[in-house]
């Protein structure tokens, strides 16, 4: 029996997929890259236990795994690679609030959207709120540390895994972390897990906290000249409010939007600030007031507020239409790249000079209260010149990023579209600690070959 | 030459601390281990560059390094090795305010206080506030994942590190993080080193996030007739609720602050509950209604609530001196043992038997809102039977923690104290990847040998 055929056997009918039109849409997550493999099955697992024997298997015929969630990742993280297998964990969505504990125990297959509309259920709150929450796994969120809308205020991913589920390279299953907040017994390999995008381990359970229900939320959309004032108003918001959302538009999104689908955003504006606020009572229309001040003070040309929820949510709806609506226009290059908050506007000034300088279209939206923002590097695919400058406006955003104390990635994960760049940000010394780590977890290096490393 | 002249020679005059009566006291930390063993010297380093020069010269000899903060652990974690070096980073407390960016740049010797000190001259807070703030360093508060009060609702230490320069086993110096709030471009390597407990490098250099100065607190204070009912409020604020503060004293940790120094708590309650709200405006008053409703309905027999900052203060600091009071006393094996919170009133009842069993006395203290308690086991050091019961209960409550789902340290870490019970938290499976993490970024056991694992 050839390698395969023994996994066949070893798993029950229909976990392993080796059908050509069913394996292609398993080939590529949105970033679509076109060197993606052609793997030699995809696994759709439905418990643990089948993640093991598959990795197990993997291990012994040392052929390479591709772990993946819901396929959203903007990377390349589960690109499929030649000869090795995806591991889907697209079955296993099984979601169980504990009450008590204000506890989530969730598989990884399970959608964000799926996991927070379970814990809104009980009155509690799963913060973390990627644009793609109703499309990504809770799996892939943990690992790529995924962050969103709120994180600004309640912060990413890893600080509401309290326990993981990992089944290693070698196929152990490993229990890490439980329902208590805090836990520092041994090492942190709780964390270490949560970010390492599938090259340490495969998630089979997530522990995840919650908190109360998010208190009632005003919005404010506020339309700027331009990118760089709006940024200054960004700047000194942060001195000291704590908005629960602080989202910029450029120019370009802006109206890429509105040729997608109309939603009522003004066209004309250099930039809009879509911001919230959720303090209780009477604290909430006090910050909303300081919220429309600093954006006046910065240069605002308009300044709207509603506490409608239905109204305030069709403008972060607009927002988080900006990818969908950028991607109908062409083919794209997606950054993730983020600076301290004060270098903001320098980083928006410098991917505006990048566009120019290459002759490419690079529409911002931003996290922009975490100082994480997504230049969108539109091209032409048939035209190879377009994409030559396309790509390498792509590098000279990450090294902008770089050169003002940043990171190529914020919340997206380094994936395969931006291995290449990895080592200008950390360095050899750091690049050689990734790998030790890496070499000591995954020794023969089958887990997601290829990604980060 | 010696090996212990080799790094005299190499390190400038003063450093390298030989005197037996200067060496004595870098022995122990707060746990004083009477197993604590004979250093070779002490050095006490200026700069990262000492510190690489003398990891350098204990890797090329195999001498252990002891890296020690303030000394202020509560689990040996720096406790002297024979023929070890301890490595002292208290000279090493440089303090710089990032105003723009929100970010301290600390040197790992400065201690908690002085931190937060140079933050709210410019009106910004650093959060994490354990109680032993004004003896604590951030290289210890960094190496242990310290909590503290305020962490029930603004998390651990953990959740404010952007940034550390870390010396590794082989004396290379790496940066890891930044001023930026979100990065994940690599393995989340930061977070390893975080509560690591000098295991896998030596701590030179931390960035951490700020926030705004915290808004105006409340405190409330609680009597009840027991712990359990006292507990009962705990959970049941919990669930809808985010108190900034939600602390627990029994009957036996009151009298013993009260016999100490006289701070006006109530001598006959079974259990104080400490409790806190930061909510702005007017929602604090009303937070502190609800907590107080949650309190009289678990049974409080009297709530006192005041808006007066020196006032509260005084509560929460007779809260902090029941470590100091109870050491008052004799000898103690401190806990640090925690469970998910609804388990809060289980534990609890849990300790009061095993102190009936053992015949010990086991005061009680918790950051209960996160249901991490601190057991206090009081016995007589001159009565070898009554070291043993009390060795015996130490145990025992360990063993109750992981079977309700907890852990033995929330907080404190493993240290030498704790590290025989680990396994039993941890299993085979995790301690051997515990030790795998370990080899990889220690493979000769220079890094506090002994300690953890
Ligand atoms: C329109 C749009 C908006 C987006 N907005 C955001 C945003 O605001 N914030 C943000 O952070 N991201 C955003 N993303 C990116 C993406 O949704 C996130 O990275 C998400 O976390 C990926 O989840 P997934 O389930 O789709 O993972 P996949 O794409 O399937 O995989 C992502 C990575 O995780 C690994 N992985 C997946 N599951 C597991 C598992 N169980 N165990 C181990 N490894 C696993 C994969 O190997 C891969 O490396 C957006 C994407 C789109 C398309
Ligand atoms: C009265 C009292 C109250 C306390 N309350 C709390 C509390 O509320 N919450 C809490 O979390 N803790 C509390 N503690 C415990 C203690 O203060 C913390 O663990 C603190 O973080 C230790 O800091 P330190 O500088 O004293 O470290 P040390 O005791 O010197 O060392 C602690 C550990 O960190 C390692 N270490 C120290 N510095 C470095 C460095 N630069 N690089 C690498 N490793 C390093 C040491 O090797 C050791 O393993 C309390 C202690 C006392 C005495």
């Amino acid at each position: 029996m050839d390698a395969l055929s023994l996994l066949v056997s070893a798993l029950p009918d229909g976990v392993v997929v080796t059908d050509p039109d069913a394996v292609e849409k398993y080939r590529f997550d949105w970033s679509r890259d076109l060197l993606a493999g052609h793997p030699l099955a995809v696994v759709r697992a439905e418990d643990a236990a089948q993640v093991q024997t598959t990795v197990r298997w993997a291990a012994e015929h040392r052929v390479p795994v591709v772990p993946r969630g819901a396929g959203s990742g903007l990377s390349g993280g589960s690109t499929a690679v030649d000869g090795g297998i995806v591991l889907s964990l697209e079955r296993m969505r099984a979601i169980e609030v504990d009450v008590e504990c204000r506890v989530a125990v969730v598989e990884p297959g399970a959608l964000n959207a799926e996991v927070k509309a379970a814990c809104a259920e009980h009155g509690l709150w799963y913060p973390p709120d990627p644009s793609s929450y109703e499309i990504c796994s809770i799996g892939g969120n943990v690992a790529t540390n995924a962050g969103g809308l709120c994180c600004v205020k309640y912060g990413v991913t890893t600080d509401y895994v309290l326990g993981l589920d990992v089944v290693l390279a070698d196929g152990t299953l490993v229990t890490l972390g439980g329902k208590r907040i805090k836990d520092v017994a041994g090492l942190s390999l709780l964390k270490l897990f949560v970010g390492s995008e599938g090259t340490l381990g495969i998630v089979t359970r997530v522990l995840l906290r919650l908190v109360p229900a998010q208190a009632a939320r005003s919005t404010l959309v506020a339309s700027f000249p331009d990118v760089g004032s709006a940024a200054e108003a960004v700047v000194d918001v942060g001195r000291t409010l704590r908005p629960s959302m602080m989202e910029l538009m450029d120019n370009a999104s802006i109206n890429a939007v509105e040729d997608y689908r109309s939603m009522g955003l003004d066209r004309t504006a250099g930039a809009l600030l879509v911001a919230q606020s959720d303090a209780p009572g009477a604290a909430r229309a006090e910050e909303m007031t300081q919220i429309a001040a600093a954006c006046e003070l910065a240069g605002a040309t308009a300044v709207f507020s509603t506490d409608d929820p239905a109204e305030g949510e069709m403008f972060v709806e607009a927002r988080r239409l900006a990818f969908p609506a950028i991607e109908a226009r062409g083919a794209l290059l997606l950054e993730d790249v983020g600076a301290p908050v004060p270098r903001l506007p320098d980083l928006l000034a410098a991917i505006a000079a990048i566009a120019t300088e290459h002759e490419v279209e690079i529409p911002v939206v931003a996290h922009a209260g975490d100082g994480n923002t997504h230049p969108i590097i539109v091209f032409d695919a048939g035209d190879p010149a377009s994409e030559k400058r396309a790509r390498l406006a792509f590098e000279a955003v990450m090294r902008a990023a770089i050169d003002l104390g940043g990171t190529i990635t914020g919340e997206h994960g380094v994936g395969r579209a931006k291995k290449g760049a990895l080592p200008d940000q950390l360095g050899p010394e750091v690049m050689a600690l990734n790998q030790r780590v890496k070499d000591a977890l995954d020794p023969h290096g089958i887990l997601n070959p290829g990604a980060v490393l």
